[in-house]
Order: C-alpha cells, then structure tokens, then sequence
C-alpha cells in the first residue's frame, strides 16, 4: 500500500509499505477514505519529534470502512464507515476509568506518532471499540475528519475548559485549525462576545464568517488596548490560547479579568513567564491538556443538527498520490491561505 | 486609642489615635477583643507594599463586639460578637453577586491596607452586614480570630479550589498559618494521604499532630522523588502552593500526575517559570486567588461541631501594648517556633 514514511528532520516520503495486519484480537484494520495534516504533523515534519522511530507512518486523523476485525472487538463489524479518534484508549486503566482518554496507560496520542498511522492506504486502529465512532449518514465524510482531532480539541481543551458559558465574552488567541474549531464549538454554548486575534487577516475574514463577533490583528494592534474597547468589564470571561508560542501565552495573561479563565490549548515548545506576582490575586483558573475525545459522540449529534458550516475550514483537497506536496502547501499556510487540507485517498 | 501605625519601610509605631466614627450608614464601629499579626502585615513592614499611605493603622484579622451601629445595618446590633472578614464587600456589585467578595467594587482588602485596620482599640467597618459574621456561644474568640483570614484562604483557594475529594493524594508546601490551614480544612473532605513540604523541621512535627500523613524537609530532601515514593501514582492529585516563592512554584509543577490540580494560595512578588512545554500535555487546571471569605459561614458550623485541634496553631499571646515586639518575635518565626500569634486587647 502507499503510506507517508518519515525519515528524520525534513525527510518524509510517500512510498510502497506492507498492508498492516490484526496483531491484537482488540485491533481492527480500517481502509482509510479520507485523512488530513495536521499542525503536529508538520511539527513531526520539522524535527520537533526527533523520539519518533525513522521509517513511521504519520498521521493521525481520518475516516474509512473497517476491513477486517479481530476477534474481541464487540462495538464494530466489518464495512462499518468510522471516524479515527487520534486518541487511542483502552477504556479500562485509570486514566480511561476517568474519560482522561489523553493518558490511557495503553494508548493517548500514538497514532502516526509511536505507531504507524493513518496517512496511508489502510491502517491498524488497536483498541478499536473505544478509537473509533460510526459515521451517522447525515454527516459528510469531510466534516467527520473534522471530528478525529481538531473538533473535539477545540471544544474539550477550549471551550469545555475555558468554562465557556451563556453571555460570556470571550477571546481566542489564533485562528488556525484549532482555534476555528474553539470558535465554531463556542457558539454551542451562547457566548455573547467571540474575539478572535491573529497576524493573518486572511483567517480573520474568515473567521467572521464563522461567527466571530470581533477581530483583532496582533501584528497592527495592541490587543490589550483593543479588548478593553470590546469588552463591558476588566477583560475577558475566557481566554484561549490556540498557538502555542510565549507572545499567545503572555496575550491571554494580560487580557483577563478577575475570575476568569485561560485555556491554553496550544502545544508549546517552550517554558513562558507566568506574571503570577500580578495574577495571583485575580482567582484565576488556567488550564492545560490533550485532546481526550471524550465529547466526540456529543459533536457527532450536535454537528448533525446544528447550522455551523463547518465546510468553510476545508481549504484545499489533494489526493493520497501528492501528500508530499500537500506538505508544502500547509508549510506555507498563511501564503497558500490554507487551513484544513483534506487528502482524498479514492 | 491605642493602635499600630504604619509610616513606610520598617516603620511601625503603637501610638494614641483618635476613635474611629460612622462615616456612612452601612457602617459600624467594632471594639476589638483579640488580633493577630499575618504574613501580609509582615510585607507590609518589610516595605513591600509603598503604595500604602504613611498613617495606615494596619491588621485585618480580629475579633469583636459592636459598638456603635450606622443607620442602615439591618443584620446586627449594638452588642454583638463578632469576627471582622479580612474581606470587606458590598453584597450587591458585579463580582459581590458572584460571590467573589474579593473583587467588590467598593471593597475587597482595604482593611489595615487602603482604610485603617484592626491592630488597635477600635476599627470602622464599612459594608458591615456582608464583611462581619456573628461568633456562636460554641467557638472560642482565639479560634474565631483565625476564621477572619487564614482558614478561610486555606480552605477557599488551597482546598476548594484545588478541588479535593475523598482519597486523594495532596501535597502542601509550606507549613505556615495558610498551610496548616489548608492541612486542616482539607481534611473535611478525606484526601487518603497529606504530605506537608517545609524547610522547618518544628513545622513538620506540628503538621503531623495536625494531620498531616507523610512530612518532607524540602532543605534535606529531593521532594520529586520522595513523593514518587509516597503515591501510588504519577503524581500528586492535587498540589496546595502555600508560600509564594519561584522554588515553591517549581515543586508544584513538577510534582503533580495527569488531571491534577495546582492551587496557588502563596502572594508572589515575582513572576516564575511555567513550564509549559512539559505540562502542555498534562491536562492540569491550576487555580490563583485571594480569599473571598464566602465559606466562613460553613467554617463556623464546621470547626464548631467538628474536632480538630485548631488551638495547636496560637502558639504565642501578647497584650496590645506590646503588639511591637510581638512583630519582632513573628518576624522570627522559625527561631520563635511562632505559627499564629494572638494579640489580645484586654
């Protein structure tokens, strides 16, 4: 089968792999339909992953028809039509016990990362009855790779987190993937503010068109300033911090007012500075996390019923055959005005 | 009357000052029975607060009876004992109405800070139907005097908002009034294990008494290793930061599991490193906040029928008249084996 391979710092390659088989009686092998790059991946792609064993298939996002079943797996038959959650979870440790998916004992994040994954023609999904989630046929197979990772991100590490409540005025630092995904699931919960801020006035456009109230441009606006304007009270309800860089981090500290929350949803390579000699005193709460997947039967429904046209994220489609190109393509985002890339494996 | 001046770094003076009136009708004039000295005022000698006015009559832990009574206090009367809240609050402002007294519009701390405070004879206390509770025939006014600050900040922002529950495994670092506060309100709540962290080996022996399960002596010992000892876990459920420094911080952060819970009571005078780039990942909520004094009704039913020895905290009396040395000897309180000093009036 063809699969995306890496070799190290800037070294992928789309290349003949052997088709994986069932190794475990809990695995399942899915024919994937659908996959997409995500932001780790391109992270993985610059070196920022130098654990990862050369010759890994990467990925970890996608959708497509169980081909083969092992022998334990109860929830799941064969040609069932599947989301791949990028969690894998055994449902049974600690961690699982607890819908902290992110941390089971036996799984979290390893998709495309400590085993092969799903940018590839087929892919072993172990764990099967709690990875995966039957596609309801009123959700098009392009929304539900929406639903693997960066959805239920926004909305569990985000939203959730953030405590995102009735006519809260909130921010989102970053108007990539994840925070489009923070700002699409915000909406469920009836915020009365959505400011979104970012560099790239492109995504700002969009991101108006996606329900934000206000937006900001960082690079030409002091956004201390500029919420104050917005806001009735001393900051922000919410924060969210969707990038993952110390001048997002420090944007979120500054912005909040007594009794708020700052959601980091951001993967940092970095320690920040926390201003706790100011913050200390403002009952704050901040929060941190991986994806647990835990609300991805809830998106399932309310994305089913609900009016967001989450359509408007997909950028670009290329197909399985020009995934190294559609690399280069989602390097130069801001450029190429691309924001979710799907890779069409038909 | 007698009261504790303060005229700006290292300056303190018990001198004559006149009785305090009713300025506002939400107002009433307290005589006070017993004070105490906190970390806070401690600062405030040491020159860490110059935003104070030279003049200030300083303290916001006492207790009391009412002495004179403003036109517009309908919960008290003439006669009344009562314990003055460290937290003054109008009941009715944007952050009073979410409870979070801390923030009021017209209050929060300004005893003994921004107005004159509770080391003297007398004191005025404004907003006196939400800032004062009445003290049942059953609590001791030396133990009461401890519900006007610490066991409320203990409790309220070390317990509450580190969000313990039954079996769960905490560490407190620091073994002062605010952590042995949070060692024993915490116990309302039945964590399995208590882990006191202080460089005070006395501390420790009274954290133990108090009900502490496990003690570390963070001078002589690797803490991260010594609780990897002591939990069953990756970590600690929850850490209570009851110091304020950057190495206490640091311990935290490197000390809880997956889904813990960071509880910062410590006031900072410095910003710290927040390793981010490590804990991104760890699904972690970490909580700031000064007391908003909301659960001492709570506490006032909950020390009165339940047994712990709160006594074991006083651990020095001195008259008002000699509430200056009293301050030396606080000032020393390792070498003192000083924990909480009562200042008593009579």
């Amino acid at each position: 089968m063809k699969a995306l391979v890496y070799y190290g710092d800037h070294n992928i390659a789309l290349e003949e792999r052997p088709k994986p088989t069932i190794i475990k009686p809990t695995d399942v092998i899915v024919k994937v339909l659908k996959t997409t790059i995500c932001g780790t991946d391109l992270g993985i792609y610059k070196g920022k992953n130098p654990e990862i064993e050369s010759g890994r298939i990467l990925g970890h996002e996608g959708v497509g028809i169980i081909e083969e079943i092992g022998d334990s797996v109860s929830q799941f038959k064969k040609g069932d039509k599947v989301i791949i959650s990028c969690i894998t979870s055994c449902g049974s440790c600690e961690y699982c016990k607890k819908q902290m998916y992110s941390h089971c004992q036996d799984g979290g994040w390893i998709l495309g990362y400590m085993i092969d994954g799903v940018q590839a023609e087929y892919v072993r999904i172990p764990h099967a009855d709690n990875s995966l989630h039957k596609i309801p046929a009123t959700i098009d197979d392009e929304i539900a790779v929406l639903l693997s990772d960066i959805l239920p991100t926004g909305h569990e590490i985000g939203v959730q987190y953030g405590n995102v409540k009735p006519g809260d005025e909130i921010a989102i630092i970053g108007a990539g993937p994840i925070g489009m995904s923070a700002l699409l699931t915000a909406q469920f919960y009836s915020p009365s503010k959505i400011i979104m801020v970012d560099l790239d006035d492109n995504r700002l456009k969009l991101a108006k068109e996606l329900g934000a109230t206000h937006t900001i441009n960082s690079g030409t606006t002091n956004v201390e300033e500029a919420i104050k304007d917005i806001v009735d009270g001393d900051g922000v309800d919410v924060a969210i911090e969707a990038v993952g860089i110390p001048q997002t981090w420090d944007i979120c500290q500054k912005i909040v007012k007594p009794g708020a929350h700052i959601a980091n949803v951001g993967v940092h390579g970095q320690k920040v500075d926390f201003e706790i000699n100011k913050l200390w005193i403002k009952n704050l709460t901040i929060t941190t996390g991986l994806v647990n997947t835990n609300t991805t039967p809830m998106l399932l429904k309310a994305v089913s019923t609900n009016s967001l046209d989450l359509k408007k994220m997909i950028t670009h489609h290329f197909p399985l055959s020009e995934l190294e190109h559609a690399y280069q393509v989602f390097l130069n985002g801001a450029e190429e005005k691309a924001l979710k890339i799907i890779i069409d494996n038909a």
